[in-house]
């Protein structure tokens, strides 16, 4: 039976990227050696982390003057990261989630923390917009789409400091104006490669400006100085990274990535409002494309193990809603086809027809 | 033309776990869904991680209470988490190369560091064994072979404070006697899985003895607390580790290993003393197992550049040795087959009739 592949993360990937992978794990380049076993310094690794770098740099018009990283320890090891690099006095945090709020209780060891907003009091279920970020603040850490509610911010805020961004899920999902931010980061293991690689595009200039001590391995210019190569880095995921960085490319970049993510989200949370039995959880306009979480309307509330049965039945995989907000979420990344959210929303047809 | 992969990091894995990682990345465990596109916390993930513990346990025979844990950032991050975990007012470290001395490095923001001793004057090439450990250090940090000079300490040391080993480039190499660390990490990517996780070997009751604040992503009762899923954990590269363990185990276990190590090292560095044109550069009595490192004898200085291509020629791989050393390395990790030793050596002797 065909997979519908909706987990949160790690999440789908082309077909395309996971079959070159495991072609490279057998052969790397027709070296006779396996990828998994070939040194990060031989002369044909170096290409795959440069052309990855360049494809980042190309894909998301990354302007002159910032690095691209790519790291081991995943975007909770950033939360801490960021802090020690540039959290010199005070720093603003919005507060959509969990992981917002994670990323601010470890900032707080550094130094003092405001949150500007929190929508923690609604679940999380919308994006506060109404904040002043203080002027005086090293920066603002926005987290751009929080996939356990479902919320995402589709556009790039305006700040009166330097932004940083947690954009773990939605990275490649839409364009963006980097120039607004001092740091993004995030895990690769949605839109971009299998858990084990960290993401970092970092502002060359505001580095080296806080007064503390930074670790080697927890300060970001090791890792500029060395070209992500200041240890040896994850080789298979950067290598995976590389493949789906060329399909993003080859399917017409991230323009027409955000285009099928419209496409997608529209069409299922159209079917979401349509259907008597299913009541979407975050308010409209804050609505994710990545992650779109709903649960059984409250007439049917009983019948949410029956539909979790009937769509794993048919294919649907990771739908399972996160235990905070309950429920079902559809992760519908880059890789996901757009006939696996037909095949979703057709069983949300014949659920509905059945009761 | 066969290669013979004598990388020394990442470097050379079991045929078979190159395969089944493969077979994995098309299709894990029959699920219709690759290994890199798995929830880390699918029911089908979870057995992997346990299991890889439980071999860890068994096959480095580990008393009770000790945590092994899988992180990722590389040995390196370990250089910093080790004094942020251990080091409340004095450390010490017995510099034996490059490794040990950036893990002093790191300590050195968090406290006293004592070297008891190095060997830095002599090129690192042999270990020290003339010195005291401050009775009153937290710990006592060794770094059980240094890849770069090949040399390596074979056997457990007796300290009177409890010791932390770096132990990536000979772990599961020889029997060890867990009970006399605190700490035993390392990267992976030598005897165990590729580039990208860690392994850390933890006394529980040892952590939380520093008075000052922890991120939580470098304090190891975190990733205890939470079995190495706090955060997604490098899926692929444990997977690989999963199979690594069940092979060094159908093998004979850490016994077998080492009888094997010995074995093709000895067969080596016996080629090496008997051949008029090469010249071993560790000291007899630290001779490393893993990495052995020869020189062109001075009256044949000038071929070096000719055994090189004599040797890739024949399907040689990795055998360039460190810059800061020069000549050769042979690093004979656990897959690597005592026929890749028997292939080099016949390019020794070769080359040597031809001169």
């Amino acid at each position: 039976m065909k997979k519908h592949n909706f987990n949160a993360g790690p999440s789908i990937l082309p077909r395309e990227v996971i079959e070159d992978t495991a072609k490279a794990i057998l052969d790397f380049n027709g070296s006779g050696l396996s990828l998994m076993e070939i040194s990060h310094r031989a002369k044909d690794f170096q290409p795959v982390v440069d052309e990855a770098v360049a494809l980042f740099k190309e894909l998301l018009n990354i302007p002159e003057g910032y690095s691209v990283l790519f790291l081991g320890g995943g975007a909770s090891m950033e939360f801490c990261m960021v802090p020690y690099n540039f959290l010199e006095k005070k720093a603003a945090y919005l507060n959509t989630g969990v992981w917002a709020k994670k990323a601010m209780k470890e900032a707080k060891a550094f130094g003092e923390v405001v949150e500007v907003a929190s929508s923690a009091e609604a679940t999380y279920t919308y994006i506060p917009k109404d904040y002043t970020v203080p002027a005086d603040a090293d920066y603002f850490h926005i987290t751009t789409n929080n996939t356990i509610y479902g919320t995402e911010l589709k556009e790039d805020l305006n700040s009166p400091v330097p932004m940083v961004a947690d954009m773990s899920s939605d990275i490649f999902s839409r364009p963006i104006d980097v120039s607004k931010y001092i740091c993004i980061y995030g895990g690769a293991q949605k839109n971009l490669a299998p858990a084990g690689v960290t993401f970092v595009i970092v502002k060359n200039d505001a580095l080296g400006k806080v007064s503390r001590y930074i670790p080697s391995m927890l300060n970001y210019q090791t890792h500029v100085d060395n070209g992500s190569m200041f240890n040896t880095p994850p080789v298979v995921p950067i290598y995976a990274a590389l493949q789906t960085l060329r399909w993003i490319k080859a399917q017409g970049g991230v323009k027409e990535m955000e285009r099928r993510a419209t496409e997608k989200a529209n069409m299922l949370y159209a079917e979401i409002d349509r259907n008597k039995m299913f009541v979407g959880t975050a308010v409209k306009e804050d609505r994710s494309r990545m992650n779109i979480c709903f649960v059984m309307a409250p007439e049917y509330k009983d019948l949410e193990a029956d539909f979790m049965k009937f769509a794993t039945e048919r294919g649907m995989v990771g739908i399972k809603g996160h235990r905070s907000v309950g429920g079902f979420r559809a992760s519908c990344y880059n890789a996901l086809p757009k006939e696996s959210v037909q095949a979703l929303i057709d069983c949300m047809q014949e659920f509905e027809k059945l009761h």
